[in-house]
């Protein structure tokens, strides 16, 4: 399966009646990683058919409520569904001792393993053969981390005939398997992309919520295919979006032309917005690829 | 307008997609009282149009999350709302400072006063000129009360035209309007009923949620016009619910017999039942007059 970002919540600080407060999940290769669990995440899961026992690691980019309040039901959830394996949670310090606070001295009957992130760097706060996940410094009134999702090449696949008609020596195999040319006993150079079946291209997600306008974050996100940057206001509430520390959409499309990224989603709008036509006019005005997170909408990074 | 109740959350420990956890609001001449606040309790206020600003108090009847953990996401909308007039929250010791830990140091704008419950004995936790709220023990597997809502009797208002006819006195108008009888000069007694308008008796409401099946609560819910009463599972699986502490829909309905209530509704189901006619089947072959909880149903006292 391709992988694909489900928006589970779309609100910033208060939810509506049909936006719930901020999560998104990213599906790669059927493991789930939730970003932020605002409350009522576990409704969504359920009311989207997504699988709990695929979720693997949750990022919490800071500590605002509307960021963080559902995770308390959803581990008690996870727990009541029998869960045995691991699960690895990324947060600001805070987080783990109010999880066990809210147990009332209870203990979970699954691992849990909390990471803490900190935000005056950019660091690989996860990485295996499949995929490297790093955080970096946005700008809010709390510390606050953005997330990059970025998969890893897949091992090349070798056209099998091709072994035949160079005859590639095994030794030689794991190298082309890694992208590198094979040269022939005469000298001849066989360019890698005639020896391996052609594959997609390795994806990357970035996630930017909350925080003001920071062109210091454009190194982190450069080139991805999708890039979620909050959009709370549009462009006149601008001096609204600087004292509350978060973005117009406006901002979040010239952020998403300065990092050259494929597709802009925006989202965290603020509810005095009914609807959302506007956000998406001004922030094509900037940057054309642009799209409006709504809950329960699912795309392809 | 009359006195309502709407189901905010009828599933028990965890949410289905369509059923959140437990939450009931009480319309009492337009004061909103919220017993029980699971997560998703503000979507649903914001769903079924009810005024946040209207919300006067709220009871938890014990602090397991499946009855709490929508609290953290409604006092910060609350807030966010502007909210300036108290707020009291009836609960067992423990929520004020879970409650405080979520705001990592920053304070309500809004006064909030919290009440201890206890469940040794039944107590009268609030009363005013127009409602009586007293809370009793339930028997769950942690300190758990039930409430009972009972509106006190309006002062009834005379008619004019009785003033006259009887030449009534000032000073014996009060006595009337607490429904007193009058006595003429000639020592006729003309009946209350005679001289008053009718009006409404006042309503009951008793909320018994989460509990193994008690008869020890009768005395305190006796008579009500409208009892809740959990029914986590069906009588085919009462050794579940013993062990769980829990009742079935039989037994609610036994409760509601006993204590000769005007109406039963019955909730809390378990995710485990996917259609819940059974539970009316079973609770309406002991008490006719039950009803299913459902999230969204508003029906009047």
């Amino acid at each position: 399966m391709a992988t694909t970002l489900t928006i589970l919540g779309s609100s910033s600080a208060l939810p509506t009646s049909d936006r719930y407060t901020s999560a998104h999940v990213l599906n790669v290769h059927e493991h789930l990683f939730l970003i932020d669990c605002g409350e009522g995440t576990q409704m969504r899961f359920r009311q989207l058919k997504l699988h709990f026992n695929k979720l693997d690691k949750i990022f919490i980019s800071h500590l605002h409520g509307d960021h963080f309040f559902g995770i308390f039901g959803l581990l008690s959830t996870l727990q009541l569904l029998g869960r045995k394996n691991e699960l690895h949670i990324y947060s600001f310090t805070g987080l783990e001792e109010l999880i066990k606070s809210t147990q009332f001295g209870e203990e979970f009957t699954f691992p849990i393993i909390f990471h803490n992130l900190q935000n005056s760097e950019s660091e690989i706060i996860y990485s295996d053969n499949k995929i490297e996940i790093t955080s970096f410094p946005l700008n809010h009134r709390i510390p606050t981390c953005g997330f990059v999702f970025r998969e890893k090449p897949k091992l090349l696949k070798i056209l099998k005939e091709k072994i035949k008609e160079y005859s590639i020596p095994i030794n030689k195999i794991h190298e082309i398997k890694n992208g590198h040319d094979f040269i022939t006993s005469d000298g001849t150079i066989i360019l890698n992309k005639d020896l391996t079946l052609k594959t997609e291209n390795p994806r990357s997600y970035a996630y930017c919520s909350d925080t003001i306008y920071t062109p210091d974050i454009v190194p982190y996100i450069k080139g991805v295919n999708l890039l979620y940057h909050e959009a709370t206001f549009l462009e006149n509430m601008l001096e609204r979006a600087n004292t509350t520390f978060h973005s117009t959409a406006k901002q979040a499309a010239e952020i998403a032309k300065a990092a050259n990224v494929d597709k802009l989603i925006i989202g965290h709008y603020s509810v005095r917005y009914k609807e959302l036509d506007e956000f998406l006019v001004e922030s094509r005005e900037v940057f054309k690829e642009t799209y409006l997170a709504i809950d329960g909408l699912q795309l392809s990074v």
